[in-house]
């Protein structure tokens, strides 16, 4: 088009789609264009914004490598990433939650009551649950990878005086559906806030803090693999998880119970002199 | 919020941002998630869709230097360049077009009727007009900072072969308001694709062609700043530029001209034995 018009820019760039292309990479796109031109108009964004826009999105790249995705956080702290798992979720099964990006590949194996606290400090935090079906059905041969921060916050891949495979662990369900394993209780922690996407929090007075919480991703033959995350009831960021990770149906209780009431058929069976917390979770897949 | 669902979402969000923040930032990043929660319902954005997304961003950041932004060429060819400037265009004026990324700061002095075509081969173009106000009153002393590919399709930032200000000049109006000089005949070109923003336009079937065309920047005081291109009646790629710069009133025309034709009163005045291409172009500034 000779004669392009705010008004017309939009239909002009669907205009330029060929017809032979792949039809949902045109609808993605299409819709992608929609919106971006439809937030420049409601905002009238001038070019000294677009400049900063620009600078932003290349210092997010700058700051980016293998190890840092500055973008997964931005899309974290914008709500999009929640907000593609939600639009995916399967109603009659525990609801999925953001995976973050310190899932690790080849986690141990972790076997039924086996523990992952080791040396570290931190009160103990005793888990157990079934994987089941809609209907109640126990699954067996389930696997659980699990993974959460150290007391201090940090995960493995996050902190030399970890190993690798810190408070990582793969455990796989027998014929009853149980998994059940001991750990250091979570903590609270921030995002990181170093870089540009710091700034995006820090402008809209945010705080930079997700509750604690529990990884998992639950996988068994014949379901769909959940991908999720459980939070403790009362925790201060229950509220307000700056990722919007959060789910009812992911919330769960510690239980405080005291030292002389560790069970039996734990890797700390006899080992635990101090009162401990206890979580009572299930997981529910759905059929695939 | 512990029950964050896709219906709530974007209102979890605007519940995040404190109460003390720079209400402009607010409205940009709160219209912002608005689009990009929609755009991901609408279409449905899948996991997998996401991931590409945060691979193809990831992968522009990685081509991204301070010679190649490649961010502003996916705003380009998205339209969001035009679009912002055509936002804040202002109606009786010559129409904006977009700045590209190849404008460099310290281009000589031309003077008026100088010659920036020099020892490069491709057809002598003469360029007249002048600079004046929506009432049409002449205006002196008004800066016109010129640019243009060489006759191989590149900007002298892009061939090792060309200096830095070939093809680069910087002319100031006297008392009638003209601006006068001579080039060789801009050409079509295409737009980088060797990077990620390449695969775009090849998944829509688009070519990444922008029609030949001259660029300005024209300053006077007391006077809006005027950031614009100029483009030829004729060309190939006028009705389907792939930044979208064109616009009606900033379609001019080459009028073939017969050697003998060449007037006095520029540098290669004598000097040009061969037909030649006239442009007459006038340029209307704005009050600031």
């Amino acid at each position: 088009m000779r004669d392009v018009t705010k008004d017309n820019i939009t239909e002009v760039f669907m205009g330029y789609v060929g017809n032979d292309v792949n039809p949902r990479l045109r609808e993605v796109i299409g819709s992608l264009v929609k919106h971006l031109h439809a937030f420049a108009k409601d905002i009238s964004l001038t070019h000294a914004e677009w400049e900063q826009g620009i600078d932003f999105l290349e210092r997010v790249g700058d700051i980016s490598d293998s190890e840092r995705h500055e973008f997964v956080l931005l899309s974290d702290v914008l709500g999009l990433s929640s907000l593609v798992d939600m639009l995916h979720n399967t109603p009659d099964g525990t609801s999925s939650s953001v995976l973050g990006p310190f899932h690790i590949q080849g986690a141990p194996a972790l076997e039924i009551g086996g523990d992952m606290k080791q040396d570290f400090n931190g009160t103990v935090m005793l888990v157990e649950g079934v994987v089941k079906d809609t209907e109640g059905n126990l699954i067996e041969g389930a696997t659980v990878d699990i993974w959460q921060t150290a007391p201090n916050g940090l995960y493995s891949s996050q902190d030399p005086d970890q190993n690798t495979y810190s408070f990582h662990g793969l455990q796989t369900t027998g014929f009853d559906g149980r998994y059940s394993f001991t750990s250091a209780k979570p903590v609270e922690y921030p995002v990181p806030t170093d870089g540009p996407v710091g700034e995006i929090l820090n402008g809209l007075g945010r705080h930079p803090m997700r509750p604690s919480h529990l990884h998992y991703i639950v996988k068994a033959d014949g379901y769909k693999s959940l991908v999720t995350e459980i939070f403790a009831e009362g925790d201060t960021y229950l509220d307000q998880d700056t990722v919007f990770g959060v789910r009812e149906d992911l919330v769960m209780t510690y239980k405080d119970m005291p030292a002389d009431s560790f069970p039996d058929g734990y890797a700390l069976s006899g080992k635990v002199d101090q009162a401990y917390v206890r979580v009572d979770f299930d997981l529910v897949l759905v059929k695939s």
